[in-house]
């Protein structure tokens, strides 16, 4: 129970199916949950005209900026497809046409030793890379706290798990002459049209991260082996792995090593951990890396009730900087747990790891829990501190599943 | 030249942009290659309406039963997205209506000590992996032939990557008390419907393979990370890792250990490695596992010009049942190699891996050509011998990429 836990398929297999096969299958005696029924799909809000083309039977529409994952619509497969990806715009995405001609898009990459500007064409002749990451929004899980905080009450799907395609950002700076002296930060500006009469700097979409972020860093042109659609930031996207959603800035037209922080107000009072009942102060800690955190995927929140039986409890670990390196199950709502197996590839440590455990639930009600540590030792929190809006909640009790069993 | 090469992301970087640096960028002076214009694919056949979700630009319509991925539409970031991936049936699909309710498709399991039907209900309670495979249709090369065989003249759009999601077989086998004694294969039967008039072991889609393929061998409900389309093979499909697309049964339903081949013809005269102007028997080599292979796809065949400079020359490259290890490139036709780095994240044997060479070419026209050697040492063949069928081409000189500079 206390090591290590990374069983291949075939240790997997051999430890699970001797199990199954003494126990007997559920087969013709045991019916599974089935997700939610398509009813409440169809009286949600429809999908806004931009992302009509996503799976409308998998997604939630908060608002037209705001459009959530249903829990029960993360798969298996690692992979989160294009048509099951959140979505969350700061501001109203450009207009479409500027996807009709993507090699054509430019960016201004400035605090370097010699600042130009690229085009994506440029950009794919300096280099090219692949790059798994879960792309998490900062405030994913703000609707699972038991304080509440306005904005979107995302539960766990404003996450997916993307590769991304593209060019890693130190092969352009150093195509530049290497970043400027005295710069100790990465600052990023979309392209999003500022509405009129208002102070661009209180709506700009400009996040600046610390210039460690550099090292891992990448300006991409695709996404899970097709160019990025438009309302996930093509043609380019600038991209941090391990930091949370809003420092990807969608749209980019500008790439700035910078000496300080943006005075952006999305940088300098927004996204920041704020004391229940204060307000955003550049002191503050940004919201950039996420942490160690895991949920359940199946059994779903609001399935119908399971029959007794053996259940394949699994869900998705990670650790934000880090790769997960266990997970723990607990059926019993924290009180015992006991070691998952992770399953599928490993896509490295920006990536979120699949694990499984396998399990008898009785009839009744059970609260399914699980608790991940990553290859720093850093465990997955019981409850994330509540912080004024609502950001990086990782609690895992937040997150327990409850199962009927009937 | 001699050692495998498996450069991290840093090592390429380290390398490869000082060249650049050196260089100069492109930049202003350099535009990059386009895709062929669209209107070639306004001229095409359309999509048949069963797949009419896919992205039209990048598919070729060869016919209503075979559409090919274009070469220039597979991206740098590994995976192959429903979207774009390839279709070849053997039968019309089966009615959309068997997905209505997948979770109900019933699937006889025989051969086994305990032999009965499951639903996929069934298999998801009795395990849960996920399993990146290189799907490659057993004719995808078949155009490339200088030597013309009937059948779809595929170039390499034949062929993709994916990540299935579903229940190890052996986990199936194993709940049913074993395979039973004295078989040798494992037979799969397809849930089309046989046309009226016909024979129906003249079309039906079985297949049989060697008992081998057991190990890692899965029934897949789930295809990167969402239920497998139907025009896929949803809601369940039969998934034989490093064996050629017609191996992968799809709508299966029925799984069988069996003694000997099926008697189905497109097991015992199909699909055979037939000397030309032969007629397949079932004595010739069945068309199982593939290759060590490997080819460019960037730049693409049919591109516009290139200019002169640095060019990223990126590809795929497999071994079939082994992994690729290393990857040469070529920009004179074969007559002198490089090392070509790995990139982006490793999925494991059956999985290809990205490939990256960057190279400056200068005015003129050059053959760009990729050789790829797997793990064991075997390495991909300069010509694939014609058969009867123009199957598993994988000979690097008929994947050649002719590129030109001006």
């Amino acid at each position: 129970m206390s090591t290590p836990t990374d069983l291949g398929r075939r240790r997997l297999l051999a430890s699970g199916t001797a199990a199954i096969a003494a126990a007997g299958i559920g087969g013709a005696t045991r019916a599974v949950a089935q997700a939610a029924p398509p009813a409440a799909a169809a009286q949600a809000k429809p999908l806004p005209a931009y992302v009509s083309w996503k799976d409308a039977d998998s997604m939630i529409v908060h608002s037209p900026n705001t459009v959530e994952t249903r829990w029960s619509a993360f798969g298996s497969s690692l992979i989160t497809p294009a048509d099951r990806l959140y979505i969350r715009n700061n501001l109203a995405p450009p207009d479409v046409s500027i996807v009709a001609n993507r090699d054509a898009w430019q960016l201004a990459v400035e605090g370097v030793k010699q600042p130009r500007t690229l085009t994506v064409a440029d950009l794919k002749s300096l280099g090219v890379d692949a790059l798994p990451m879960v792309l998490q929004c900062s405030g994913n899980g703000r609707g699972l706290f038991s304080d509440k905080a306005s904005g979107t009450q995302w539960k766990v799907g404003a996450a997916g798990l993307v590769i991304w395609g593209g060019v890693p950002l130190r092969a352009v700076a150093e195509a530049l002459g290497g970043v400027a002296p005295g710069m100790r930060f990465v600052t990023g500006t979309g392209g999003e049209a500022i509405p009129a009469g208002i102070d661009p700097k209180s709506v700009i979409v400009e996040r600046s991260v610390p210039i460690s972020a550099l090292e891992d860093a990448m300006l991409a042109w695709e996404m899970n082996g097709e160019p990025i659609p438009h309302a996930h930031g093509g043609p380019l996207r600038l991209i941090f792995p391990g930091y949370s959603g809003v420092n990807n800035v969608k749209y980019i037209k500008r790439l700035a090593f910078t000496r300080d922080e943006t005075d952006a107000r999305i940088q300098q009072t927004r996204y920041r951990i704020v004391p229940p009942g204060g307000k955003g102060h550049p002191s503050m800690p940004a919201v950039w890396t996420m942490g160690t955190k895991s949920w359940i995927n199946s059994p779903a929140p609001g399935q119908r009730p399971l029959r007794p039986g053996w259940v394949q409890i699994h869900g998705v670990a990670m650790g934000g900087m880090n790769a997960a390196r266990r997970v723990e199950v607990s059926i019993d709502g924290g009180k015992t747990w006991r070691d998952a197996a992770f399953f599928g590839p490993n896509l490295g440590r920006y990536a979120w790891r699949q694990f499984v455990l396998q399990a008898q639930l009785r009839p009744g009600t059970h609260q399914l829990a699980s608790r991940a540590t990553d290859t720093q030792g850093n465990v997955q929190e019981e409850r994330t501190p509540f912080n004024a809006s609502g950001y990086l909640n990782a609690g895992w009790r937040a997150h327990m599943v409850q199962v009927t069993v009937a």
